[in-house]
């Protein structure tokens, strides 16, 4: 299985290419310029970590219609067969400035802008969105997490709820890049080199006749790598249990690794735990905790003083359920020689091709952004899009995942604690500079007359 | 592309893995039988539509390991020659029985039953929750759209802010076999057959030096399938714009099919824009709407007499974002010749093979389910799981997506409207047979000690 599937020119939605035969019958062939961005009305996250750049680049360097793409666009009756024969040699020929996979951004900003002849851009729109959505809401996601954790590992567990595969493999890669120390998801292992991990279900502890057998066949078989599901029947006779499965490996030289809770009062329940494996002097073998975490219970969790050592996360992080979605939006904000935008109501976006600049203070913090034009400059301020794809080319490799993770880790960790309060985060400033804002007025020219 | 795209077998839970070498370390090679449910404590939907079981058969009839795939888990060293060698060999053998796609059902009801040799049996959990769960989640919440809309026709518009990429595909399946008349992913109009649908964005408007010349490319292009988005600049005189393109069509022997709405207030802008091309002469230029709908806004909009003819659905039905997971569960309820389920607080499940009987009333509309085991039979009570898959081989073609459909509009159709209730159904009278209860208490011997 390649790193990224190959994905059909298909992938689309079909106004995309309506409107790609309409650019096309009246030759509007010029460069357009889209920016991505979440919307700032989109209050439910302080910051965002951008994802999924190197999946996009990876999209746009491989576009092109197969023959049955074509074959099947003909058979819908709505396409000429000079058009067809136009989207038969179509490749993506344009630029792209992105900000880099683990970079903290805020909402409005664009964190991602297309500048490509019309059509190839316009088809491209579903896609890019599909793409960097879901894996930026994750990722964001799981910063909060790791945020709220404390310093505790967080294992990603999602796998078998996400929504769907393609999902599934997005999660582990995203939770991975925020700061999650391992998955459980195999493929992601596989082929994405993050580490795996995982022990026991309930069901292998109920196909054997006892649980204190389950548990030593486990042992006997992973005895440096055990960590034992005590809650299946009670959980006190569970700790008690592998209390004696630590004492058998501990006889043989090796070492129980931990116990699992994932059900009940995990507060009470880590307390007696604890008591328990303390007691027996196994007061190195770690608790672990899985059961319908997010960054709200984990952080309530630790305040309330559970005595958890590590999490598994699952589904609420692998769908981000407080916010299934990202209300992410690609605008055109420019064509031709003509800056644009939209004046739905609630829906306006910013014309003109963007650069974000990031006010840093003298310890390297960043105390403000600024949104301006892309060939601004200022004092004391790093631009966050960086040129990633030239005339259809990538730049250079993509980061590896591993320096990723550090920028992600870097930038959260830099950003001020304000702005990552989980419930009530403060507003990083952020204005528009002087030259975009006049920008702003000087297309007002666009009208529907 | 092929409909069900080859899917890993690695695509799972590490500790499926570590369970199965420790099922295989210790010769538990009996066969297991794990129920697929929804978790009775899922208090969101008053019912759920099963879907994904073609894919799941596809997964199960091609489920192998490849040697790349075995290479990785021998690098991890976790597992020993023979229990890798064993994978090589290993191909699903067991039996499924499953409620046809399109079957509504209830929580704490069995939907699916897998019963195998445990190691495959385990083995696939992940696969089949992430498979059926997903899907079953938006076909669901795709039929509460359609009974929202009360004979008005909806289309799926989620494909940029499905979680993934597979997402995507299977939104638009589950979606239009739950009823849509069609989608906007061209992708699953080639692959699954689906009505696409769709015609012009904001940034087609944008592009050209003027609203009205954007209409009339597009009319001039697609004179009998036009729908013009007039909400760009100003609603009103993208309405007047519509109507110089209607009357343009008109002249020429062609009709504007409708204009789009898709921001500001709905009711208002709906009864302006309908006077608007009322007054003008085109009473049957249809209004289609889109703007962050599910099925609470459009009940709302309807009721409060908004006019519009039919929605374009997106995200928050992409993505179920009120439920954004089926809270899906995939439990060990016989092994060997010992039913057994586990007894965590708030997670106690259902031992023993099981059946669902559909009692249904002389008009054929069911009143009361009745939970059993596999062999009892009941008068007037339909057994919902049908066998689909022996001895690893599936039974007979699946019925077509067509068929699906028909039988999920049949089966709403038929299920009374108080079940239907989107805020407050009331709970479908669902009761557990005697020869049921009696095994549940006869396996209480499966303890800790």
């Amino acid at each position: 299985m390649p790193k990224y599937p190959p994905v059909s020119a298909l992938f689309t939605d079909f106004y995309e290419l309506t409107m790609a035969a309409g650019y096309f019958a009246n030759d509007l062939t010029g460069a357009a310029t889209f920016s991505v961005s979440v919307r700032p009305s989109d209050r439910k996250r302080g910051y965002y970590v951008a994802a999924g750049l190197e999946d996009v680049l990876d999209i746009l360097a491989n576009f092109a219609f197969t023959p049955a793409d074509l074959e099947f666009l003909r058979s819908t009756g709505s396409f000429s067969p000079a058009f067809l024969s136009f989207l038969a040699d179509l490749r993506f020929t344009g630029d792209v400035v992105a900000m880099p996979e683990g970079t903290l951004f805020f909402p409005g900003e664009p964190f991602l802008e297309i500048t490509a002849p019309i059509i190839e851009a316009q088809l491209l729109e579903t896609v890019v969105l599909n793409t960097v959505g879901f894996q930026t809401m994750i990722a964001t996601k799981a910063a909060r997490c790791v945020h709220a954790a404390q310093g505790h590992p967080l294992v990603d567990f999602s796998l078998r709820r996400t929504q769907a595969r393609d999902a599934g493999m997005k999660a582990a890669r995203s939770t991975w890049l925020a700061g999650f120390m391992g998955t459980s998801n195999v493929l992601a292992g596989k082929t994405l080199g993050i580490p795996i991990t995982g022990t026991m279900a309930h069901s292998f502890v109920t196909a054997f006749d006892s649980e204190r057998e389950a548990f030593m066949a486990y042992a006997r078989l992973f005895p440096d790598a055990t960590v034992l599901l005590i809650d299946t029947y009670d959980l006190i006779r569970g700790a008690e249990n592998a209390v004696q499965v630590a004492r058998y490996l501990q006889e043989n030289g090796h070492r129980l690794i931990g116990v699992r809770l994932d059900s009940g009062d995990m507060i009470t329940g880590s307390h007696q735990v604890r008591e328990v494996l303390d007691r027996a002097g196994f007061a190195e073998v770690k608790i672990y905790a899985s059961s319908g975490f997010d960054e709200y219970k984990i952080a309530e969790l630790l305040r309330a003083g559970a005595l958890i050592d590590a999490f598994g996360v699952g589904t609420k992080v692998g769908v981000s359920a407080d916010a299934p979605f990202l209300d992410i939006v690609y605008k055109l904000a420019r064509y031709g020689d003509r800056d644009v935008k939209k004046f739905s109501p609630g829906k306006i976006s910013l014309a003109g091709r963007k650069q974000v600049f990031r006010n840093l203070n003298a310890a390297g913090r960043p105390v403000a952004d600024i949104i301006g034009t892309r060939r601004e400059a200022f004092a004391d301020a790093v631009a966050l899009l960086e040129p990633v794809m030239r005339a259809g080319h990538v730049l250079g490799p993509s980061p590896t995942l591993a320096d990723i993770r550090i920028r992600c880790g870097q930038n959260i960790a830099e950003l001020d604690v304000e702005f990552k309060s989980l419930q009530h985060p403060a507003d990083f400033p952020i204005r528009i500079s002087d030259r975009l804002s006049t920008l702003q007025r000087d297309q007002s020219s666009s009208n529907p007359e």
